[in-house]
């Protein structure tokens, strides 16, 4: 199937839903910087889910790039990682609103966990349509970064039951990994790239 | 014709009138769980209105890529089909405030039926211009799923008249036979993959 | 230069400004057919203006197919109409609000009129640019339906001044011509395609 | 790595923050002219940044256009920027709702600011990724621009502490050597297309 079709609905979608999150990030109510300075918590909530939902971009950018196939599987789980992206607005204006609320910041966390775990999903369907002697199976040998962001969000998601501000803390350090390049996929696009 | 610059604009669309729908679903009033809980309608039927999208993309990306070229009268369905689904975040808002009000989801119902012949009529114009020999052809033989979708979505509106929530319900049943990948349609989509 | 480019970004352009107008369609007050026909007018407003954006879009399509290349000019008179059309929702809200108001649709016709002298501009750099022999200089021979829409246009601004709906009645007019094929265009889209 | 995701990313949030901006253009009042008068300042404002980003959009499609290659670091600056570009319907509503107020006015001057040095960044890696010997440096030599804009831009600053209105007139002014053609940049355009 055509992958590129793929590719440019989600850049649509994803490129959407983050100036969507700006469209909730209020005028101060005036002129000085007192006024700005009272919205730094919706900043900081803000810059996660945007470097959240670009972390996610960047990934899906390298890993459809290794991928040679798509299949049905791999449309559907991409549909529902979109389904769960479409939400970050939500979630976002939710703990926004409500920093220190445990619900709303479990809910921002259960829901970055659901897109982490698609997330997987998405990535063994293109491994089993691309087959174990791939150049994407090579890409993603070893890499330990999925299950590392799991575990950080649970930990959050543990954590944030007594202080619930630790839930947006632990899943700004889930990215961290993220903005290293992986020696692996880094090779296989070289490869990629030469043919 | 040119047609993958059709399928550009139909994505941008459909991507955009999706987050369009995410920005109608208002952030809860506090920060509790019993204020997720009393959005649970708006949840049910914004996620009733993107799968209704999601399949409408899912079988546009199949058909166009199927189709070898396309017409002016394409182009026209197309828009005419566009402006239709440019409507759906005005009806899911109006079915959202209104749950068991019968104009409002005959109103819903009365759009996705409305959609759905214009998808008729679009896939018809197609047909005219690939010809009878077109794999396109060759992919559409048979097929019933449309007018199963027609019949539910029908049967929906009259069950609506005695119980308006019929009407979301049929809509949801009706996607059913989409969510499966069509055997005549994978079959031609694999030939033109090795061509 | 690269026309594919500016064709996207066009594209994504004016898929969203169609999408944005229709979030200014408000939701029905109530859950009742009187209630969605309170919004008639609306209804009318936004019909108008997609009818007009799809055919700019139509014509945008077809243009740049022609065109072999494209020009710093052309940019510029690309981006020009992207302004004018950035504010299409907002004259669609202001004449929403006001059908009877002599400013009002007096904005409205004037910013149409704005897009289809810019649209000439626009042209008129391609074909400058391509050469009086280039297939688009053939596809364009003869072609009056610019100069009718202005004209009509015209007539409807000039008609406004006594009775102001009439801008948007000639709005529609003028858009008649467009709906049509024209075979200069569509002999040279062939032509091309054969090549 | 593949240039041509990256750049439809960017025309795509581009794209959409240039029309969530209009969206914060409210509709007039009342039907009259003197309605459509009174929001003449938010008009100005829209324009300003309209042309800011059209000018990032031109430019951004030249310099990806000569370059041949991107790396990570490109992307990670290209994301930084549209982080900041991002912000341009907040910075714009506030200085809208404030035109002479201190704050709104240097932060509106110190957004542009960051991301004219955001843009510096890019281009600086991607002349790293080309190397010296690239039709991208060739394009770049001796171009003063970027440093003619910045300086502009400081200007705006140190004089909006005395008239913040200055900061919004001196951001416009920064634009002007953009609107014109680089030569050294249309001669490197010209020679790939030959190539």
């Amino acid at each position: 199937m055509n992958k590129s079709r793929l590719e440019a609905f989600t850049d649509a979608v994803v490129a959407i839903i983050i100036t969507v999150m700006v469209m909730d990030l209020k005028r101060p109510q005036g002129g000085t910087l007192a006024d700005l300075w009272a919205l730094r918590g919706s900043f900081l909530v803000y810059l996660v889910s945007f470097a959240t939902l670009a972390v996610y971009w960047h990934n899906h950018h390298h890993l459809l790039q290794v991928a040679n196939t798509i299949s049905g599987a791999v449309i559907w789980w991409n549909t529902l990682l979109l389904f769960l992206v479409s939400l970050f607005p939500f979630a976002t204006a939710w703990v926004d609103g409500s920093l220190t609320a445990k619900a709303a910041e479990m809910g921002y966390g259960a829901l970055m966990l659901a897109a982490d775990v698609v997330w997987m999903c998405l990535t063994r369907a293109l491994l089993r349509e691309n087959g174990a002697q791939s150049p994407l199976a090579r890409a993603l040998a070893g890499s330990k970064r999925s299950r590392y962001s799991v575990g950080v969000i649970l930990a959050g998601l543990a954590a944030g039951w007594f202080f619930p501000p630790a839930v947006l803390v632990c899943n700004l350090l889930s990215l961290v990994p993220w903005l290293l390049p992986d020696p692996h996929m880094e090779a296989q696009l070289r490869a990629n790239a030469q043919h």
